[in-house]
């Protein structure tokens, strides 16, 4: 992209480019082999076409930059003008880009720029129904992301919850320490923090609890982070109120997960939690309608 | 695969175990590198464990073959004990699997599987629910995917299609022939039809329609298939009526398809089609929340 | 390719570009790794040479966007102006492209853009022989491909078919079914055909038959399709003429195979086939003699 | 394959086992994607066979290696019991392995490995039949691949070449240096000779000649070998008495090349030449045709 | 590996296994292709062997399992018996570990392990001399890597500096913020910390500083850690003793970086540093001496 | 590159473009993802930057194309003005390059344009180092590098090595036969080289020698050249003499080989020897130390 897509780039939303390049290489590869896009081969070469990425509905685009990538990998000479950045609002008829020219290579190249735009833009919208949610209740509390990720889509998934607002918890495995149950069976939690602040002094120690008890063994211990798991929004609040009373120094962040609905969001953020983390952001947002139309021409 | 889970195997609705292969060795490393898994390494490396793949609600499974292998991946010393293949129904604690071997690896393994087994049991779930409403109403209309799949996963959505009863739509652009408006600009149906016979004379040839006077015109041209975009059921009937009675020795097989709903299913099946294809399947099923959890022992 | 060499992807024979990408890559890592061109390395870096791609025997060409692209691969200063397009006849002198640029970089890609362009000109050239015999003795008869292809070239060769004048039988193993004879031990093709219908509802179900009654079968059970396999030419038309004579509403379409040569192909047309497919096309084409020369000054 | 198939991998015709791996995955991909085998799957799974590899006519077997790696690949647990290895001679019935397992994964396996293994075979038998023919004429020629093999199967045909008996001459252009007409442009044959020997003073330096005046040049630089490319044989005997004669310490090698048919080879051998290089080996080999066939008992 | 080799993975300082088998792949695909090893074809195939790996110096471990994984892709009957794990200490003599099966297998996989187990060792020795002479000095003091590593070896290398008692520093760009001196064009630390607080909320945020007064800035605005670059060990004490006597709740923690020899590192320790990080560890160490040998009888 | 850096590619020292390509890839791809560039997204979008590739220490150049070619990856319209090609002498303060584009994009690409400049060069760095040495003592010797590279990195690294005026031993297993003390167990030195003519009639024959015995067995037997191993300077001497007093038209060549240091390369070099192989070249180099960086104005 680079130079051609400066616009689209600027903001903090986008996922590495090489992500980018190798999912659409592969969305393509499945889509194309092995005799390529038979219907298409039976419209004239020499036709060429502007057309509309239109929405359908409302919602958060996320995906541009792979809708761009996915129509130039078909054909270098289809010109994409990408008018909404990842992150910014759609509305019913929106025009997201305009695409011109061959219209072979565009009919081609359609359905994977869309059905990656279309699901970015879902994970990007629930993210921001989510934002939204608990920006009524704190202003303190973040909305992130898991690991619940679509296979193969991680690092696009990631970006699109940032496009909606909301924030990245670990990219992976590697980049922190999140102790849980079965890592604690025969070791206690003082234990294992211990043990990787000196395997890992470098990275953040966040221990998953089910119980207040639990959560101050973890603060005491000088995690980073508690990720409160399967309490109710008034548990949490008690577990803050007591978590904080307790901080000398090290105050340690709160995270509350485990199936957290739209409806439920505010009363968590109330509560005094620094993060909401919903996997639904990535597993189970539903798509956004948005679709290549040819431009309708203004009334005169 | 092969003969580790013979069972497994022997339905129809397996993936191209390329396919999971690839798949899944995308999957660990976007979860694993560079430093792997973290948190896993506090455990003690001596450590096994058994554990249980548990449904926490109803639904259909699938992707067991792309659990199985990321298991085998991370640590190939993993025994995997499934119990239910894909196409099985679970219920809320519904033992699908049991997993034993050294208890890092089997963490380090736990998400990447369940991200597939979640995402995959969703897609089987939502197909299976639309093939039960429109059984009711029909006993000929089957459900078909859509190229509307998650950019990188194709074969085993499409799989997962099959394992919730549904069936396959075109695999990919290169199967089959599928004429529609922007194909059209500039020629005739029955020229297109013509021009597809010629250059795919092996492929099926399907024409997207808008009224009763294009279906008919498909129809006349030799289409295999129509496709009744966006038309309400009563449309529908009556052009299936239309149809059948000008068919000749050629009954063109018809497809409805435009944002069909649950609840609009059965109505779109009593009209006679063969088949509703629903997008949704794929881009927008929730996922199915199964987890890895020590096993309860059975009260004495 | 795009917009560099619209001329030669406005016919229906162009392969996928994806496929043409990676085989390219995977041909010029064979040739080059891990020290390079030790030779071209002895030519002066500075030096740039205008060369002809001639043809030294008749033919038909196929493979120019694989050549194009295994120049632009090693260089993309090089400067290539094609000058017949896949499908394109020619003969012995033909000059079928000019290629200018840094000398040490066209050297260095020129056995690899050969060995592409002679191999899938060679099965063009032999698709393009077996179209001519074949069109001599009936106007609806097609020339077939098969999937006995080289590994890896599937994409590519298939094209070349197309280019030839063939078409394309099945892209592979996921487009269509084919039920041969070690598919139907311990069932009969009634009941096979029925599974296929209704495993597979949108799909192409052809059917193996080595004898008449076997290909009553196959009509009666409402395959789309029978290949008559190894049968004489005697044998072929009064299977068809059976076939249509018992036909109602839905006519089986025919097709021929099992190492028809030459000389043979107009008589299985002439017997009324629709279709012959020759694996040789694929397997056994020799290529053609092409090469990168010198241009000669015309005589003044 | 190592330790399971000892017998094949004992003699010095084997390819990398990597490029096998690589070259057969890429195969089965381009036959199952994304739907897999859609007849195999209408085959119960739970039935086994056990079925022959057998030759319907003459020739010289190579790629076997290939070929169990495609089964393998399907299906691991397939047993292949191979009895031919890469070098034997098979006439029509010979029976070249044994395969049993899975019924659906040996079909899904079985056009993929034939592909592979009747290609192969095709290199390798022609290379016999060139061994054979010069044999007649002399003790010392030895015959050559080229670098005109099939894209993306350099290491596979290299392979099977010296199955058939011929030679490899270099693997690729990083292997050796050969200077043709076009790397001479502005420069001597002696210029050239002493700067490859400089930048690459391991390496052997071969020379095209088109003239016996070129052919001595290339002696007297030091050259290790000469090319004489596009003589008659009675050319190239009169060329090598008189490189013979003026030889001092380095008597350089002599290779023909250009179109050698098998007619003309054990002339050229007679002329006294090392080697003869022949591109037909690689570019324009029929395959051998080798079939699945369900065993036949013997009678009793 | 999984269960051939459980004593190797038991520690925290294997790098992911998905690592390990595509750079192994890599390595020998460079060392084998296209002809395979063409020393090797010279050993009579039946020829078996067992082999020591031996140190010819002394240094620690790793890389072992990228060695059992070059002999497993060359041959899976190659059997790997590794006797010192990955940061076990070594001196000249140590058998490392014994290998048996085919010689020629051996023999073609020998240079890959080697040159693996070679490199990484050097890495884990040059990391485990830091580690001993900053340990004299300071009991807190820890010795970090930087992203300096080789292109395409990240994991292998940040898993043998842990093997050598070393820490690792962030795994990747990716995993947390470290804001250089580029980064501040502009902004003042204050707002940059500020903006990656709220763009990265979950991650670690470290400073780069070159003056006490930038430390005490990245402290106040709530930087996780400072790194002191390019400060002699008496600058770094004063800035030491400066953070901490300001230090309110949130104690920064202290990096220093830049050209520390093996000499220098005791006195940044002895400064009070949390973290000394070398560039030289991966960019700059050595290779240890290990080879291939026949076991030397013991004398009776 | 091509097109754009004419003047870096007219070197003999370039590696293969395909080489560069793949191993950027790599590189990046670990150091980006899944996430990115965290700190980079905290720069402006907007902000541009032109930055120097500065020496801070003598050398000589390696990896331009990679480091060119890693700016280029990451973004397009970063554009690189490559001062010194590979192989060009540097001092401390040497401008290397001039990088002008967006800030982020390069800062986001600097490490991974470094890792490979500095290693690369380190390589060609005390290549030349060895070449000098050598240099002084003999006009005929050239300095080799081994198959002891770094994996991965083997066609970059032995460009390296011809950028430091050094040259190339076999570039890996498949190129030349290279027979060692554990390929003779059981066979004779002659049986040997005669079975390596025999199946590899085209490639250089090398035989690892002890003492000056097996030195004469191997010139007899037709060797093409013999590698002293672990001798004296003297006994190398000794060697040569004896060798080249019984060399009738086939004169050896000569490789001494095993811990050569750069004191005793040029004793090594006096003795004769037509080669002196060095491993260190590419396993133990230390980097050179460039970085990137602000330019300083010149004084007015």
């Amino acid at each position: 992209m680079g130079d051609q897509d400066g616009e689209m780039t600027s903001s903090g939303y986008d996922p590495p480019i090489l992500a980018v390049r190798q999912a659409v290489a592969l969305a393509l590869a499945e889509d194309l082999l092995p005799l390529g896009d038979a219907t298409a081969k039976l419209v004239p070469g020499d036709r060429s076409a502007q057309l509309h990425i239109v929405s359908r509905e409302d919602g958060i685009v996320a995906g541009g930059v792979c809708a761009v990538e996915s129509f130039h990998q078909v054909d270098s000479s289809i010109a994409v003008d990408w008018k909404i950045p990842d992150g910014g609002r759609i509305t019913r008829g929106s025009v997201v880009a305009e695409v011109a020219g061959p219209l072979r290579s565009i009919l081609t190249a359609e359905r994977t720029a869309l059905n990656f735009l279309c699901h970015l833009s879902g994970v990007a919208t629930l993210a921001g129904r989510f934002v939204e949610a608990v920006s009524r209740a704190s202003q303190i509390t973040a909305v992130l992301d898991t690991r619940k990720t679509t296979p193969g889509l991680r690092a696009l998934e990631k970006a699109a919850v940032r496009a909606g607002g909301g924030k990245n918890h670990r990219g992976n495995l590697s980049e922190a320490v999140l102790v849980k149950d079965n890592h604690l069976v025969g070791s206690s939690i003082t234990e294992v923090v211990a043990r990787a602040r000196e395997l890992w002094p470098f990275k953040l120690v966040e221990v998953e609890c089910d119980t207040i008890e639990q959560a101050i063994k973890a603060q005491d211990a000088g995690a980073t982070m508690v990720l409160l798991d399967n309490m109710t929004p008034d548990e949490v609040a008690a577990c803050v109120v007591e978590l904080r009373s307790r901080a000398g120094g090290k105050r340690v962040l709160v995270e509350v997960s485990g199936g957290v609905t739209l409806e439920a969001a505010p009363l968590y953020a109330a509560a005094g939690t620094d993060f909401i983390s919903v996997g639904a952001l990535t597993h189970s947002s539903p798509a956004v309608d948005l679709g290549l139309d040819i431009p309708v021409a203004p009334a005169g």
